[in-house]
């Protein structure tokens, strides 16, 4: 049955809603997609649903196709399982955390693989059983600390997620293999830019992740990539080790650098007071500066990290908090400093450093920090700095972080230059091996009757968030411009005028359309302008536009292709065959 | 593609699990449909959610039938909008509350009144926007105190809610039969006897309500019908007021009657100590029972009631529970008896009752109690009894409550006698009339551009508790029997012995019949027994059967229908089309 304009509950906007940041959030909210009820919190409007019934639609076809069995856990759930896993701690305020009328602790389900082990160990109990690979589309539950950017990042969101289960690390290897090679098949579909890129998969627990980043401008996730095909998320680069340098400079000395707490001060006060004998200007790179922060641990204890990075970076905060999770980042404070009087702010150096130091802080460096390399550093004293400073031979670290910021054109791991580039999480997957079958004791027989523990992985599609980010990728100024496979409708009939001729013929192809398996938006208002209706059509975004007005009298209504902006006049008695090629061009072109 | 035995996550159990009651919740968690996380919370498993998806799709087809648009809001909600209509506070422990990490107060939404009022108020202006119909199916959650019998009563469950919005209540007498309709059609489709029954709308604050009750002795709802064709839950039958009666009795007379505090002891007592001129024993329906309960009010006050009723019938507590809510029913204790000096325990009478009286405890009489019908009740002092009481002429109420327990062959609201049967709710259609719009100001100008108040309907199926009632209503000792149009498959291919050939032959059978469009449940297990194959595949509860084995060789397979146990051999040439016209069979007679 077509949606008709004229009762269809939807009230298009034309000005942007006051709380959406980004262009098609803000197109989603004046098309009627979607209304925020609360920050992170949306209602779906019935275009809305179209869109999402399709996107679901996909992944579950895509999903069916490699096997994986359709189930559906609950939201609200126990604590015991997370407990078991640590994860009712280690997710911090992320979780949403409540009490049922007994005073049982319950939770919103964030992610499901504690629920999904203890199914399949309640069920399964020999090797004979896998592989066993199971989803579900469910709605989730993260209590993100800044809900933004509409539905891309909500607080109640639809994730498909799911897992397999092995016998052994072989096994993984092909469940992790059929699932990318289903992602990649979803997100082929779904009409935006991807990349699959290496991801840091610490805070999981396992071994290999990647994810699949939509290439976009508001992305809050940055990347880098190699022209020799190497993509990784920033926070999973690896940088390489720099190689031990010849040591070419005199023994390190003291000096003073009065008022020099911060780079740029210190770089100043060098090349004035301190210039080199060479005659090359100090520059930040030269310094080497160290950051002091404090790890908030999820048992509630907190303990002082110190990082040296070259002067001219600084620690990039993602990069940090994956290389520390489950701990958080929080600033080292004024409180903090007077508990290490050793510590001479804007002038902290390895002297003191280290933990076998008098900080007895842990003290990590940058691995761009080759041995042998000469620093100017803090000395540990007010107004003091050291110069010639020798790592390896003058001061030695507790290891390496990769924690600093990456830039464009910095070496990576294949020894090329890196471009930078930002993205948004639409799929993950994991290679989670045995942490969560261990700590929930999932194990089966093997081929010799020996029991061994089960070897899982974990996938997961954002679904509503693939609706926001489809919108964020396909729109111009005039409104969203939806891929064919997942567009609201198939296509949008316009009747204006007054001549109820125009209103009946419309009707008439509506009809024929829907009878040839159609879906049809039809635009049937009687008293509004043919002005608001375009405007209302291209708001809205079906990408093919049948318009029926006063050239039917010549008998002919105009075509028009959203995407492009091509328009023509066809026969009034070819529109269905007209529309049905525009519609069926796109399936050709699919298949090929 | 086929469900195949072999890699199904499904565990078949010969035992009864030992959390569930119900035949049916029995049967669905042995055949592996659903299994339990939590009180009140299941997973659904691949069988399972194959019956759910069938359900919501008959739901939705009926409800898009009748104009309804689907939408779907958020099940995590602000509180504000419920605290305007007060169900913030009404829901008293039956709402799931929870804080976010701002300490903002947010609950599980239980139903959506609110939601739905508030997004219509903000899209919506004029009178020529309605009517509208809107609808969603999604996971609700209530707290509830006993959740029981499965999916049949779940802490988190399926609901489909719908929302009719009118400007009138001639609007919303037609969506509310428009709703009526569609559900009749929903509930003729999905397999179960049930019953339309008038509803007590009270708590909803509604003025007509309707439940669809499915008729079975599992039920928790009472209701009544008589042969007129008058249907009530019990909640809502209305009594007839008894009609006055001519006074016979002379003057009312005080008794002593020793150590009689309950009805058996008293008419002992009279009929001992004080037998009646006539010779006629002394019942308990000649007496007259005070029973005092205490009120627990939303705001966290107390206040008592007194109820008198003849002293043969009870007080039904849910019939009184909703002709007092929102307060709930609670003990009058023996502290509160302390505070009422005046109420002589035991021996109650209506001397002290009554707003005017010493007690001021509102005193509200069943209806069967006639003006000028004389009464045994209590004389307000221990051990002591009045006789010859007349209501009218020598005690009074403050008024009529319809809260004695109904018996089989009371005279219901037609004069007729009623008989009783239990059920269990599975839709529920309210007329709201103005009370959510005008707690939340949902306003629109009418024809002469004045604001009126947009009258609302509400409308609800239990999906998920659907699906546990058909499985209830359609079983037997082997297991389930699914009705075609929800069934998990429509035919299950059984392929036994050990034979290759056998296995070969049934896979290109299972094969044909996709090609056909049919779904297959395909038991391909290789090292299972013939005997464990059929005693699944009664469990499970497809209702085609068919099965390859040693028959084959002679060119032979065998079709059972589950329901009627028949079995016959068919040539395995005509095998796909003998289950095609099993299927076919049973659509042909739907039509009719």
């Amino acid at each position: 049955m077509a949606m008709r304009m004229s009762t269809l509950f939807l009230r298009t906007l034309r000005e942007d809603p006051a709380d959406a940041e980004l262009p098609g959030h803000k197109l989603l909210v004046r098309a009627g997609y979607v209304r925020r009820v609360a920050p992170g919190i949306y209602t779906w409007l019935p275009l809305g649903m179209k869109v999402r019934a399709k996107v679901e639609a996909i992944v579950r076809e895509e999903m069916n196709a490699i096997g994986s069995q359709e189930v559906l856990f609950p939201a609200l759930l126990p604590r015991e399982p997370y407990e078991a896993t640590n994860r009712w701690t280690e997710y911090g305020p992320n979780l949403f955390r409540l009490q049922d009328r007994r005073e049982t602790d319950m939770l919103l389900g964030p992610t499901h693989e504690e629920m999904f082990c203890l199914a399949v160990k309640d069920m399964y109990s020999s090797y004979k059983d896998l592989p066993l690979s199971l989803y579900q589309i469910q709605t989730k539950y993260r209590d993100e600390a800044r809900p933004r950017a509409g539905i891309l990042r909500g607080r109640e969101f639809v994730m498909k997620d799911s897992y397999s289960f092995d016998i052994n690390s072989q096994g993984l290897q092909k469940s992790y293999d059929a699932h990318r090679d289903a992602y990649i098949k979803i997100f082929n579909r779904l009409g935006f830019e991807y990349v699959i890129v290496q991801a840091d998969s610490g805070a999981m627990g396992g071994s290999a992740s990647e994810e699949f980043l939509a290439v976009s401008e508001h992305g809050e996730d940055t990347f880098v990539r190699d022209d020799s095909g190497y993509a990784a998320n920033v926070e999973a680069v690896e940088v390489p080790q720099a190689a031990p340098v010849e040591i070419t400079a005199g023994p390190a000395h003291v000096e003073d650098t009065p008022d020099t707490p911060t780079i740029e001060t210190l770089v100043n006060a060098l090349n004035a007071d301190h210039p080199r004998a060479d005659g090359r200007a100090w520059t930040a790179a030269d310094t080497l500066k160290n950051v002091i922060v404090m790890l908030a641990h999820p048992d509630g204890t907190r303990t002082p990290l110190a990082i040296g990075v070259p002067g001219d970076r600084e620690v990039d905060a993602k990069r940090l908090e994956t290389k520390v999770a489950p701990a958080e980042v929080e600033a080292f404070e004024e409180k903090d400093f007077k508990e290490y009087p050793m510590l001479a702010k804007g002038y902290i150096g390895p002297g003191v450093l280290g933990e076998e130091k008098a900080s007895g802080i842990r003290y990590l460096l940058d691995p761009t920090i080759a041995q042998g390399s000469a620093w100017v550093t803090g000395a540990d004293e007010h107004g003091k700095h050291v110069l010639d400073l020798v790592y390896g031979r003058d001061f030695t670290a507790d290891g390496t972080i990769q924690a600093a910021e990456i830039r464009e054109g910095d070496l990576g791991p294949n020894g090329k230059g890196l471009t930078l580039a930002r993205g948004v999480e639409m799929g993950h997957i994991f290679q989670l091996g045995t942490k969560y079958a261990e700590a929930l004791g999932l194990k089966v027989l093997d081929e010799n009757g020996k029991l061994v523990t089960v070897t899982m992985g974990s996938y997961g599609v954002g679904v509503t968030r693939a609706v926001g980010m489809i919108a964020e990728d396909n729109l111009d100024e005039l409104g969203l411009i939806w891929p064919r496979e997942v567009a609201p409708a198939d296509v949008h009939v316009v009747a204006t005028g007054k001549d109820d001729a125009v209103f009946v013929k419309a009707a008439e192809i509506v009809a024929e359309l829907e009878a040839k398996g159609l879906e049809v938006l039809y635009d049937d208002r009687v008293k509004v302008s043919p002005g608001v209706k375009f405007k209302d059509a291209e708001l809205i975004g079906v990408p093919t536009i049948l318009v029926l007005g006063r050239g039917l009298a010549d008998g002919v209504v105009e075509l028009k292709d959203r995407r492009s902006g091509d328009r023509r006049e066809v026969a009034v008695d070819d529109a269905v065959a007209e529309v049905l090629r525009e519609v069926g061009q796109h399936d050709v072109a699919q298949d090929a």
